[in-house]
């Protein structure tokens, strides 16, 4: 069986709420889709809006080693010919070979949206294709509301399939435009297209019934051929049917080899890609490629993993190049511990009282608010200073922060009179830095006091910057007595991670957090500094 | 055909990555979800840890009207005697009058992770269902890993799920743990249990294929009456299945009338209260009770939507308690303004200039943060304020806050060195007011240095107290320096209410959220003694 995959993340994906891209977004997008072996990456509608016009132009140097570029567009307009519609002449006219018209296959939106007769339709559907195939192009049809209009006037719906086969398109491809089709309805229409024409069959499933991946799947078992769908699932409402979900489902459960082995290991990357470049924050539970996809918090899974790896995973995640990881929590165990610290190189003894104590400690700061599940690198300090003989890079001593808001504030304050200003004081190497910074808030007053104290023995450090700060409130029900919890995200350009402060007080939980930050990336360099001595010079 | 829904946020939902749900947290979920009219409400493992018998402790005081409490946990240990197992007993003993316990359905994994004999574990599973009932319990089990370990080895699977029937389990619940099974393979086994014995099948998926909900549906048209799920889909790695997708669908599109309409329209309300408890944002995309399930983005489709209110929507969100939102449309936003005005007692002009001033108002605050759709008592104030002769009970003048920790605290400091103190003026009926606290942490500081600046005008605003501190960090890629949101929830023992501050400073968004409170209460005050002035003597 063979399935054509189809992605349509720069059109129908950027309608999701919150996405918009650039041209230039647009561009690096597909030529890192096309390194998954996607078959078709439709790029936008190029007479609709500028900007796709600008991408169609500039697509033609991308240099895609899989996938053919499409053109979006609509049949005519009612009463127009093809050959007079802007529309149709900007999709002959925008350099991708294949195009991708949308026709309305619901008798009830025919005549309730678009406001024009069945038969005419009709002819707008036949007389386009009829057009863009005369200008030596591969015409699919996205047929709106296939699934919605069959319920209701089932044979509208299916003269508008043969209509469109008999004009000349190389693929029907039923929409499930508002999302809310079951399984076995797309099935029970994707057979019956099969009997009414040979012409390939595709799906494009929304996920507003929370169905889109298994829509599509049953469209496959059916017969499709083709599936449209989007990265991470973006798009309008609730958003498209998966790609990141459907293809390791296809090649690894349907045995649908529908692209490499080495295309589908790039799966997680160029799905973070994407988030990164649409700048939205990753989703960690997106089904394989999401960071917690395969994590494991409850003991017994993480003792059931320490027997056998897929005792409760689905598959391994190295094939769609994810990771295992093991969370540490109150409910984890001894051997979430012991595992995690093999992990970063100080191998625990299974029976010995250092994992024990350890749990002890994380059972003990947990109660105080910290949690480390999110916070490996807290956690990999917790391990290291646990070590015989653990140096500290630096330690904190003091710290001072005010925040001031004078409505007569002189000059030198920030424009609305707030002041936030804080004081440190760091060991370091024996020697005490009492540094002082003003910040944009407290905490990145404190930030940056703390930086100027350790920038002068450590000015690699400069390279790391924070680049996610968030807050939790503990146990609700005390207002502003309440304990919070800080989790900060850094990164040195390579690498990220996250660390944990907890107390009833914001700016301390801030300060640990943040102290746990550094400390982490310079033992992390003492340490490969260690191992690699040539390396470092 | 009847379906039961059984939902397990309280277990399987809070392993799902930074989820840690206090024992009154619980209570509150568990009475919030008994409100959808779901059957079955899991508490938690008893047995595992003592949060879990807190819960079955205090559940009791719970009146549930729809849902009967269920406790969680697993079959004896191999070798054991249930009646000598601390975890059996803890069933027995939790007050629960139906229970529900994992058992092993894979053979491999009786082997490889239990490391016992297949003999052994239908032994354990057929002496601890006998040992639960002979104490008056209904037992239902959760069979893990039934389809992955009917692949395997499909005999062994058959003969625990006969062995549970024949023990007198009274709902075999078949798991898909791993969360990679495909709707037709569940159809097939809940088929072919159905022919194995009469007592009720039921289903527990995991969504790590992104199918739960599909899988779910799949076993009730295959004859499956039990339906395990959580809401928002919450749960360890991908989730489990959405019952916020499951229950409209079951009722909107099988028609299997599994709770009333009035409880369906609760969907909404009841999916954001439980994220709110457990301090997840909404995921503004879940189908169905996402804010961004029924919003319209694209102008065809807007446009279609004003001909046609189902063009481009699967259901009416009126049934599910949620609203279409036009992105783009600044009418709706006025007409909502004038409606909540209204209520307040403010009529304004529906075509008048003062709620368009408002609606620009609320847009501009919008964009630097604040959001009123959770803090009602802000907007009410903004009403109040655009109104002619508005005189606010008090004014802010300065602030300034003070957080220090040195290692050498003089022993008036807290037990850990760390001290917060909050200087306050307030101009009140046209006298300056200045004061100073201490407090546990800044923003708890400011708090009582505002009352006592209030308390001796307004001796009645110690009734006031703030029951909730939120914090959001929005823009969250600038690190420390993003703007942040707080609500606050305050009560006077009557009513509640919240309020919104946001700044890029976390000290002064407190102070804008807590001044709103106080205001907002005076003025209620000030007008509820101007209409009832004998009452208020």
């Amino acid at each position: 069986m063979k399935v054509e995959l189809y992605d349509t993340t720069l059109r129908d994906g950027s309608q999701r709420e919150g996405i918009s891209l650039s041209v230039k977004d647009k561009l690096s997008i597909a030529a890192k889709i096309d390194q998954l072996g996607i078959h078709f990456i439709e790029g936008g509608w190029p007479g609709s809006n500028p900007k796709d016009a600008e991408f169609f132009q500039l697509a033609g140097n991308l240099e895609l080693a899989n996938a053919q570029l499409v053109a979006f567009g609509s049949t005519c307009r009612p009463g127009a010919d093809p050959a007079g519609d802007p529309n149709l002449l900007s999709l002959a006219t925008s350099g991708a070979g294949v195009v991708n018209i949308v026709a309305k296959g619901s008798a009830l939106h025919v005549t309730q949206v678009l406001q024009t007769t069945l038969d005419e339709n009709l002819r707008m559907i036949s007389d386009s294709i009829q057009f863009l195939k005369s200008r030596g192009l591969a015409v699919l049809v996205d047929i709106e509301h296939a699934f919605d209009g069959y319920r209701d006037n089932s044979e509208y719906t299916l003269k508008v399939l043969r209509c469109a086969a008999e004009a000349g398109a190389c693929c029907l491809v039923l929409c499930d435009t508002n999302g809310g089709a079951l399984p076995d309805e797309v099935a029970g229409l994707v057979t019956i297209t099969g009997k009414l024409t040979p012409v390939n069959i595709g799906i494009h499933a929304h996920n507003d019934a929370e169905l889109a991946v298994a829509n599509s799947l049953a469209a496959v078992k059916a017969g499709a051929s083709h599936v449209e769908g989007t990265l991470n699932g973006y798009g309008e409402r609730c958003g498209n049917a998966n790609l990141c979900s459907i293809i390791p489902a296809l090649k690894l459960k349907l045995g649908i080899d529908c692209v490499t082995d080495e295309q589908l290991s790039r799966l997680t990357e160029v799905s973070h890609y994407v988030s990164e470049i649409a700048n939205l924050s990753p989703d960690a539970y997106l089904p394989y490629v999401g960071s917690s996809a395969f994590s494991h918090k409850a003991g017994l899974h993480v003792s059931g993993m320490s027997k056998w790896h897929l005792s409760y995973q689905h598959i391994d995640p190295a094939l769609v190049g994810n990771r295992t990881r093991t969370l540490i929590s109150e409910l984890s165990g001894r051997s979430n511990i012991i595992h995690r610290a093999n992990e970063i190189g100080v191998p625990l003894p299974p029976r010995g009282k250092e994992a024990q104590k350890l749990l002890e400690q994380v059972k003990d700061l947990e109660s105080k608010g910290f949690q480390y599940e999110n916070a490996e690198a807290s956690f990999d300090l917790l391990v290291h200073r646990a070590l015989p003989g653990y140096q500290p890079p630096f330690e904190l001593v003091d710290f001072m922060v005010l925040v001031e808001n004078r409505r007569r504030a002189p000059a030198s304050k920030t424009a609305d009179g707030l002041l936030s200003e804080a004081m440190v004081k760091v060991k370091v190497d024996g020697n005490i830095m009492h540094t002082v910074s003003e910040g944009d808030g407290p905490v990145n007053a404190l930030d940056n006091a703390l930086r100027k104290a350790l920038l002068q023995q450590y000015p690699s450090l400069s390279v790391v910057k924070l680049i996610d700060y968030k807050v939790r409130i503990l146990e609700e029900s005390t207002g502003t007595e309440s304990r919070v919890r800080v989790l900060l995200e850094s990164t040195d350009g390579e690498n990220q991670w996250r660390t944990v402060g907890s107390s009833t007080n914001i700016i301390e939980a801030s300060w640990l957090a943040l102290a746990d930050s550094l400390e982490y990336w310079l033992v992390k360099q003492r340490r490969s500094c260690r191992e690699n001595p040539i390396d470092q010079g």
